[in-house]
């Protein structure tokens, strides 16, 4: 990293006019390293970035970890910014404030903060429904830009975006303050970048967006760190009969590790998997089911897989297609599909709450964690997730 | 009709032991009119038929009047029984008990009751679950046959089936107690009729498995008899927006007559209905969706017109196809889809309360009825169904 955050005038003292000391005091441009991908689908290349300033309502973050999930893979590969002139780095990570915009009161430089994809402003319909954390004032930017529509990221004089609400993979990145939520340095920072995220995602379909019950019944279609984060939920809501799906043999103790009560895996009989889950539950089929593969000719039998009549089904990863065939009639009995970002959970209201669990130790995130990469290594992490063994791959910058 | 259900028995007392007499007193089998399709997409054809005598826990009824819905067009052309052997009569009627089984104490002969197509144990999980309607002990039956198997009908020698749980379009029929709700005489035949199944159908997606809030939005695709449920259930439910959506011109007076505040005609302009209801909601779309057509391709359009985030989309008709193509993204973004029977509406715990809505004339079933036939005219009626005028037609036995 060249230059800093604060840059400290020079001269005599009867130079520095009042006004002058503040000019300079005030954050410069900072030059760092990034890992950029420049068209879809391309590797990503380490690049010396600059990166401006935060304008009013913003913060800039000093990266300290970062982590990895599929939705990465799909950035990488072109959405949702279009490939002309795409650039992109990813998301997943824990900062730490580095310098703030102007009107910016409730951070302050040195705070460690967990940023989100999405915003909350606490007042918009949606954010008082108590229904949905899909803030309409501050939603998941698509555009790469931040809210005002504007870059503060540069590199070989071209602008770069950012993927989603987050620019990552870099030292240094700017963020508005409606998508930051302060957090205790205390907690690990592995664990914070895994909540960031992935974890939630799971964690809060299970926990907030089914507001799963004591002694339900539910089924997990995937178990990466999406799927996990749901098995932990429900174990935490108290559902009594968790059951994981994986082809991946190696995730059955992973799953074990957070709750899960049985393992199946498709790929060791011919049975429909909804058909294996109804053997498990009396015929019946589960209370709620959750697709966390973003696989999506899975819907169906995930939504089979639910009771008639009340069976909910969610699915919370992003699809690998933009349609699905559904099956109309086992929607029509009763059954319901429902779409989560982020499990639900509403960045500043919410987190705090899968936080605490992690601090007291009531969630084990250390699981998750089996590969770590420095900011040089980041290409090899794409190859390691497709590893058998690998969950979460932690990249240091 | 030929043949009573009781039978007093002939002779001299002494010849009358008290056995016999019991036996004579016991209801016999009655030759009667019925209105019977003897093959898939066959017009109905009035033949006589043979109704047994009710089993234990069973009431045979006599028909006093049968209204007719799209869900009989479908039975007509051969769902769900397959056509081999097929022959059906049709749904919705009111019935008075001629007679009744062994065991049946909450029900007497001469009391006027509403068969409906699904029953209520009140014992089972999802009985108990204050969730759905979908009794597991009492389902809605798909194989034209009472619960115990077999039928209690024929004609010209040959097993006659029933769709779904009611034996109808016939003088008289058999039914199990565990599908019968019993009302209040006073109630016009006609609006009993109604509400056995179409209209409860719209108002308890509304009302039941909707809850629908107080100033919610509302919008609902199709105002048929179904349709106009939805519209009445939203008004009662206190929504200040009810859009109603419908190809059919004439059908915007019939709406507000139930409360509807918008109307779309969508071959009156080419924007996609999503986009008119968005329009007409300040860019958020509504709250709540019906889908009241079964013309799945609508769907997708039924979904996007609802708020990201919170909104509910829910399918109430019976498809006109198995699947439906549906919008991944439009889902994932916070959406859920719901499938409803007999808008979740429990008949023996909820039905009291639209009827009572309709005794206290809260609710006006006369703007429902259109048109009236014999059962001799019973053919004519599908043809009724077809004009622009049409909503409801009734069948006077």
């Amino acid at each position: 990293m060249r230059g800093r955050g604060f840059q400290p005038a020079n001269g005599s003292p009867e130079e520095q006019s009042e006004k002058s000391f503040l000019e300079a005091m005030s954050p410069q441009v900072i030059t760092c390293k990034a890992a950029v991908c420049w068209g879809a689908g391309e590797p990503a290349k380490v690049e010396e970035i600059e990166v401006d300033p935060p304008k009013a309502g913003e913060v800039r973050v000093k990266l300290l970890c970062a982590s990895l999930c599929h939705s990465d893979i799909i950035c990488r590969n072109g959405f949702p910014v279009t490939p002309t002139g795409f650039r992109c780095d990813a998301i997943h990570f824990c900062r730490e404030i580095e310098s703030i915009g102007e009107g910016v009161t409730d951070l302050n430089v040195g705070d460690v903060v967990i940023p989100a994809y999405l915003g909350e402003c606490k007042l918009c319909e949606n954010c008082l429904s108590g229904k949905t954390n899909l803030c309409f004032k501050y939603p998941v930017p698509m555009n790469g830009l931040m809210p005002d529509g504007t870059s503060r990221m540069r590199a070989k004089g071209q602008t770069l975006y950012q993927f989603l609400g987050c620019s990552t993979w870099a030292e240094y990145g700017v963020i508005n303050t409606n998508y930051v939520v302060k957090i205790d340095p205390k907690l690990p920072l592995a664990h914070a970048s895994f909540i960031s995220c992935g974890f939630s995602t799971g964690f809060g379909a299970t926990w907030k967006e089914a507001k799963v019950e004591k002694g339900s019944s539910v089924a997990v279609f995937g178990l990466g760190t999406v799927g996990l984060g749901a098995v932990e939920g429900a174990r935490v809501s108290g559902a009594t009969k968790i059951i994981g799906i994986d082809k991946n043999g190696m995730k059955k103790a992973k799953g074990e590790a957070f709750g899960m009560t049985d393992f199946i895996n498709p790929e060791e009989g011919d049975k429909p998997i909804s058909e294996v889950i109804k053997d498990l539950t009396g015929g019946l089929g589960v209370d709620y089911a959750f697709e966390c593969t973003g696989f999506t000719p899975l819907v169906n039998e995930v939504l089979e897989s639910t009771k008639v009549g009340k069976g909910a089904a969610f699915v919370i990863g992003a699809g690998h297609s933009k349609t699905v065939e559904l099956n109309f009639i086992t929607l029509l009995t009763g059954r319901s599909l429902k779409g989560s970002i982020f499990g639900g959970i509403k960045p500043k209201t919410d987190l705090g709450f899968v936080i605490d669990k992690c601090m007291k130790k009531e969630i084990n995130l250390d699981e998750l964690l089996t590969h770590e990469v420095s900011l040089e290594e980041v290409n090899k992490s794409f190859e390691l997730l497709k590893q058998p063994d690998c969950v979460k791959v932690l990249v240091n910058i």
